[in-house]
């Protein structure tokens, strides 16, 4: 077929997100689907919501329903600059610049900071989204050496630092998407400092650091060094997703340029969508919803981590998560979680192949569990049918077809 | 003052929006702005929005809170593929991708079609949000040599057609901003001939297209070439701007890259934003409501071409447009709007100047005025005080200041 129509150089790099390719074989009634990171929708805040709704329709609809400020709702930017306080982070309200969800935050910073070719350092693996925000700007992806608790300092150390520089580390401290794994007070400080000495900034994504079980996580690496920092904050996890609200704080020498990019990408993230969680979040209310989704989660994440003991087979890896939505799996020599995937779906569950979340080399062996969006009976349902499956294909691999 | 901090390149060559500059200044209390392209908030149907919001968190809150689709929710993308049947085009609901405004769906295009130095044509002068979201992916802009009704098709056959090719040509054929002019169904036909014969694709945007005020625009560019032409519509003009929703519809063969731009950029547009302008509009509720918006835009039109007949000095020019929102004027040689607009504010009145919407060579002597944010009783006297500022200016140019 002949076309009237160039593409972009940098389209050919994008493609589709396994994940969302997966979610649409997946979400199809009967199947226990551990696949997508959906927040449970018990915990939505309906009645809150609708009230919010209400009032802001009714006290302020034409400011609600004109064209806004793309910093965003000013006494949202406010609110923000004080919660973030609890995390070591001193900042103004300038610094925070309301986004259409965190996703966007990650387009905006992959905008204005990769050129084609420039390293950008993430971790292994990494969050799947971010791997497809930065990707567009033609990035070289470089992927740090990790271990249990992320990154390893060194391997900050090592990046490449003659021109063009490597233009940021991609960091996410607090149960990591998609390894669960949190960051301890002295990894975060070794982070740092390795990350001063290398010049290399830090892009923090933080949308699980609410979501822990037992403490809390230690304070943002952008606490440690706020002139070098980049932090992405969300309301997805802890409100609702379907507002599509999160933020991005700057230091100030950025602040303009991610200003100007948000211009020209939506203008400005709605308006009545600000206003609206504004009026829900105002006074307090995340005080006391937050501790119901940590209990919630954390009575999911025990029923799994049961499960998973019960039903996997001798030489599948794990550890059990401190917090956020999931486990991650390595399964025993031979097995590959992509190529299993179908043999999943026909026994009724779904999850989500490691090798996505890879930049450079995946391990085949890995996959992601999410512990959120079932019910703790259907999470043991799902489990034991995954360990079935499993011990058949380890029986399988002993016994080589004739 | 040393910085960590890499910029990417394109970063260099983005720049904050004049006009977002300007509303900050002029929306103090007591300016009559007749700057922003502002809907009148009196055309808000608050009530309708009151009622949809609580169906929908009433009726299906667990999916409007949720994650939802990248290409939109399925409903309203039907309810789109049958509305634009109205302006000539035969289009599948699979073609409609659902974008957070249009502003967005013209960042996703210049995203996919868009190479560092690849012309891309613009109407001379062009809609400054264009500009601003192609920018960041750097083409070469080329002007169109225009006139009254839009781009002279044979600009568009001039234009480079060597590799890497003129990408497309962004076009605005209904009251367009800023200039009103729309174009005459002749004009379009030479307009995609020469597209067609020149291999240049077109990307339509028709924020405006409902608000004509005698007789409905004629059909759409994309409904002459669908194969060849990117269509973009909004709700931002005709519900509400602050729950940004707008769309993009896109030959078959392009639409998978644009959904994977979109995923990248945001995952999806809010799915209560698009659920509960679809509980709004579902029984053809815009077929009242857009009636009432042209009464009181035509109405306001009149106000401002008296006005600007009674009060604006000789040689000024500007025609009256025929739908939309905007007046755009040219003041006598000598005048420089840009360099009159602190006076314009001195004396308590705004505008934009022209020059922000050229892609080259802007003319100084050209300004946009907006007739839809204020009353006609203030737009009159709004142009009086217009009027004034450039009586004196004109005086002062024949005496110079000694």
């Amino acid at each position: 077929m002949t076309t009237v129509w160039n593409q972009a150089r940098r389209a050919a790099r994008m493609n589709p997100s396994i994940i969302r390719e997966i979610l649409k074989v997946t979400e199809k009634p009967g199947i226990l689907s551990m696949a997508g990171g959906l927040p449970s929708a018990d915990t939505f805040p309906v009645e809150a919501l609708k009230s919010a709704c209400d009032r802001v329709l009714s006290q302020a609809p034409r400011e609600a329903l004109q064209y806004a400020a793309s910093e965003g709702y000013a006494p949202l930017r406010e609110w923000v600059a004080q919660r973030v306080a609890a995390l070591g982070m001193q900042v103004s309200p300038d610094q925070v610049l309301v986004t259409s969800g965190s996703q966007q935050g990650l387009d905006l910073v992959g905008k204005i900071l990769c050129d084609s070719g420039a390293p950008v350092a993430v971790e292994t693996p990494t969050y799947l989204g971010a791997l497809q925000a930065f990707t567009p700007y033609e990035p070289l992806f470089a992927s740090l050496a990790s271990d249990a608790e992320g990154p390893r300092p060194e391997a900050i150390a090592a990046l490449p630092h003659d021109a063009p520089g490597t233009r940021f580390s991609y960091l996410l401290p607090n149960y990591q998407n998609p390894t669960g794994r949190v960051m301890g007070a002295q990894r975060r400080a070794e982070l740092v400092e390795a990350s001063r000495r290398a010049g290399v900034p830090i892009v923090e994504d933080n949308p699980y650091g609410d979501l822990w079980f037992d403490e809390p996580p230690p304070a943002a690496l952008s606490s440690l060094w706020p002139q070098g920092s980049l932090y992405l904050g969300s309301f997805s996890k802890v409100l609702t997703p379907g507002f599509r609200l999160g933020y991005l704080i700057a230091p100030p020498e950025l602040y303009p340029k991610l200003l100007q990019a948000k211009q020209a990408a939506d203008l400005h993230t709605p308006g009545f969508n600000q206003r609206v969680v504004y009026e829900v979040i105002r006074d307090g209310f995340l005080d006391q919803h937050i501790p119901s989704i940590r209990a919630r989660y954390k009575a999911n994440r025990d029923a799994m981590a049961e499960a998973l003991r019960q039903h996997l087979p001798a030489g599948c890896e794990w550890q059990s998560p401190q917090g956020g939505m999931f486990f991650w799996i390595r399964l025993p020599a031979g097995l590959d979680a992509m190529a299993l995937l179908p043999r999943a779906v026909d026994a009724g569950i779904a999850y989500v192949p490691g090798a996505a979340f890879y930049a450079q080399q995946p391990d085949p062996r890995t996959l992601r569990l999410s512990f959120v969006t079932l019910t703790p009976d259907l999470i043991r349902e799902g489990v034991e049918k995954l360990g079935v499956l499993l011990h058949q294909a380890l029986a399988g691999e002993a016994e080589p077809t004739p």
